[in-house]
């Protein structure tokens, strides 16, 4: 069975966007030939993704998980039924309300691959319910003050442990496990 | 003149302490020499502190910046005129409500040395106004969820460089440098 990684760039006081969705400050910075083998090891890495319910939107307005590139099933929450989508050679799947089946059926997809948990709210129940193996974030230098958190709002205290830190250019790799 | 640090031991998810101002979840992680390493020389590059007007009470209860281990001396905000304080060889002087100057007789005080930021609000404070030059995070691997934000509640955004990434044992030690 793989692990569950929660996966995402933020800023350096925890972001993954700005109080509007947007992503501008991901953009722009020095970049190494390494930091690009550190995202594509965890592309290489994953076998599916995850998503909350507030992303089946996102999908019908055309904004794929890791734009569209990553070829793995994608599972997404949702609180009424939905149909499977097939959109440009990607199958995305809905689950009603129960994330631990959610994971488990991601799991069983990505076989001996990696679950990535897309967006805050999905990573924070995961962690709360103690799904979550790893954490892997690019750090990006920028402090934004404001916008959409990846871990406020957490219930309770998380312990980790620090697996990998890498940095070459702007960004800094950090990976954790999570201690249960 | 030196530098303005903010210097911090935060969690990943950037609180200083818990909501009752604990640091419990600070201790009891591994540590290798050269995280003492990073640590001293840190500590052997600060000239002079600088804190907010709630540091104020602490002093008077006995809580030092640095545990009162750091023999510089130590400017504080306050909103009503307060008598300077010599305590185990420390002086603390009060500074009314202008910061920019707080921070220039700190920086006079503090030489070739850097000044450090006491706090979440002076911090953010002096990044708003342009006075900080630098900020060094020791980050413990752990998540809070909710407590006292280090950068929660900044108007503008930020941007930084990254100078310097750390990690030996437990914690990563991040540089960065403010971008003005």
């Amino acid at each position: 069975m793989g692990k569950v990684l929660i996966h995402s760039t933020v800023t350096l006081d925890g972001f993954m966007a700005d109080g509007d969705g947007g992503v501008d400050w991901m953009f722009g910075f020095t970049e190494a030939a390494e930091d690009r083998e550190v995202l594509n090891d965890v592309m290489a890495e994953i076998g599916a993704v995850l998503g909350g319910a507030n992303k089946t939107q996102t999908i019908d307005e055309g904004e794929e998980p890791y734009g569209g590139t990553l070829k793995v099933p994608v599972f997404l929450m949702t609180h009424t039924p939905h149909a499977p989508i097939e959109k440009d050679g990607t199958t995305y799947r809905f689950v009603i309300d129960d994330i631990a089946l959610a994971v488990r059926e991601a799991q069983d997809a990505a076989g001996d691959k990696s679950v990535t948990l897309l967006g805050g709210s999905i990573a924070r129940q995961c962690l709360e319910r103690g799904l979550v193996d790893e954490i892997q974030l690019h750090v990006v230098p920028v402090l934004l003050g404001k916008g959409i958190s990846l871990f406020s709002g957490l219930e309770n205290p998380i312990k980790l442990e620090r697996l990998n830190t890498a940095a070459y250019a702007s960004v800094t790799h950090l990976r954790f496990r999570v201690v249960r």
